[in-house]
């Protein structure tokens, strides 16, 4: 039995697996909502999204994910505030960029409306999965891939997009210690770096585990041409404070455009902080640890929001950042999560009510 | 009902899909055998592998290869002669590098005997699939995926392997135009552009389908720091005849170490044509074919075997290869293709009897 909100198609799950959720204790996307949405590419178009119960993927073995790993995803999260509205953060530069990586991974670029008024009625119908508890949300997993068959190494004919949520708690727990790569690299100029691109993610899963044998949780990349340049974190953009100056690297076709980084520039700006986007070198991030300049590191992105950075590896030395105990990573990281969980004025206008 | 071949559990499909083919009128990797193989990663070891019918592949939507890209594959051929015997074409290279593919994707490496025995007991038992048409063969594809669960950036505990066959035709078909990019990469220094991983694919569609939409058939890739450097076609390698001497780049951490690649690198050399295995600038190719020196271009893989180039385009002038009456290209395919049939001598041992 289906209804329809927005113009979208609704199936109800028959039974909510809600009851069986621990919600005071959520590890990062490994629990799912009731229900997903469904939106498939054929005969040379995007069909109508659906929202439809939670259920698993069907896929010739032929299907070009399997084989040629064209596919993009996005990162998104929900709030409930005190008065149990929900706010999603920025959710159109999401829409954006989904399309803007689709593109690059020639994959047929997704109707704005689908996606929004899609996202608004799974979101009203699995409203309950919404955490409240403190530093929990619904993670929100946009993706699309090439569900198209065959071997031949080109574009697939058909497409799925999906949305999936997950209740989640922090992605990282602990201090993360991080390792400035000398080695292996993340993306090329002209490459898809730039893209939310499945193929970016497994590339650095190699190398990330060699730092973690190290005793880091994440790899630094730095350019892949000299090495002397910070780039960025993985999963996350990064950030680096050298006395009272907050350091990002510029975007570009190797740099993912993250929201939360262009969220933290813009905070930091509006509280006076100097803010300064420009290339970083290694050199002079391991001089200011040395020196006594480096005061802080953090990463930046949607899944774990800031995540502050206790210390870092490089050529088999190691660096501790200092322990401040006003640091700009937790100024920042409150005024940001005020404004997605309506705790604050959004005077950017960022905040988006559904 | 199953029987047990070579220690390997053989499920039979019902019924044969085998008199639905029309083996005259082939297309690339489009039709699919009876069976496949299939070996599951899980509790922290690969599973016996088994034959069974070719089926879909039901994955949860929070499958790793949706989202993180990570997938390896090979691309192999087996041969029917004329008494019906069945050939393999060095198989051992590809199981080696499909682990070394695996390794650098943080994929758990593959007992060799689980892919030499199921691939044996698979060609057994579609035998009748493999073509024995001038220019036909059965393509092999073996391929290993992430089909763990969740949205955590990080490897998945579970994998599946696959051999799927498909009876095929030439991959290209007329005349192959090549343009020679100066804005796009396929590969980074330190990245994964040597490994058979699905996302190297997926990267490369977009600027293809640029330089398809200006005449041309394929991409040849250059460096991403400089794009002065000549690397490889995309899904070949590039060989490149200057007066009598051919020409290939290095292997290196971009460049694919192909199979196909390294056979005529011999193949040439056993017949006194001189070979160079080194950097090929844009610039001397431009200029030898300005000055009537350039003769040959060709890619060379499993798939295409050798794909004669008949021109290519480059800052957006066109360049004409001359029409020889004798080629390396048409001489060395015949002497790989004849080894690879069984039509003559292997001095190399390369040929694999099943």
């Amino acid at each position: 039995m289906s209804t329809i909100i927005n113009d979208i198609e609704i199936i109800k799950a028959e039974t909510s697996k809600i009851k069986d959720i621990d919600f005071d204790n959520l590890k990062f996307g490994s629990v799912f909502s009731d229900h997903m949405l469904e939106c498939d590419f054929k005969d040379g178009k995007w069909q109508k999204p659906k929202i439809v119960p939670y259920h698993p993927i069907t896929l010739d073995p032929s299907a070009k994910i399997f084989h040629y790993g064209q596919s993009v995803f996005e990162g998104m999260k929900a709030y409930k505030d005190t008065n149990n509205d929900v706010f999603l953060f920025r959710p159109t530069d999401n829409i954006k960029r989904l399309n803007i990586s689709a593109k690059r991974m020639a994959i047929p670029e997704l109707p704005e409306n689908y996606f929004m008024d899609g996202l608004k009625a799974l979101l009203k119908v699995d409203e309950a999965w919404i955490p409240t508890n403190e530093g929990s949300s619904l993670y929100i997993r946009p993706f699309i891939f090439a569900s198209g068959n065959g071997f031949h190494a080109s574009p697939a004919n058909e497409y799925k997009f999906i949305i999936c949520t997950a209740p989640s708690g922090s992605y990282f727990s602990g201090k993360v210690k991080v390792l400035i790569e000398e080695t292996y690299s993340r993306s090329a100029n002209g490459g898809v770096g730039f893209a939310k691109a499945g193929g970016n993610y497994a590339g650095q899963f190699y190398p990330t585990q060699l730092a973690i044998d190290k005793g880091y949780q994440q790899v630094i990349w730095t350019d892949d041409n000299t090495h002397e340049y910070i780039e960025e974190a993985g999963a996350m953009n990064i950030f680096v404070r050298i006395n009272d100056t907050l350091i990002t690297g510029p975007t570009s076709d190797r740099i993912l455009d993250g929201i939360t980084r262009k969220s933290i520039i813009a905070i930091a700006e509006s509280k006076g902080i100097p803010v300064e986007v420009r290339k970083i070198t290694v050199k002079e991030v391991v001089d200011a640890a040395k020196n006594g300049e480096l005061k802080e590191m953090f990463g930046a992105g949607t899944a774990a929001v800031i995540s502050p950075i206790a210390g870092f590896g490089y050529k088999n030395e190691d660096f501790d950042l200092p322990e401040l105990k006003e640091t700009y990573a937790s100024l920042l990281k409150k005024q940001i999560t005020d404004i997605q969980t309506n705790k604050s004025e959004d005077s950017f206008g960022w905040r988006y009510k559904l």
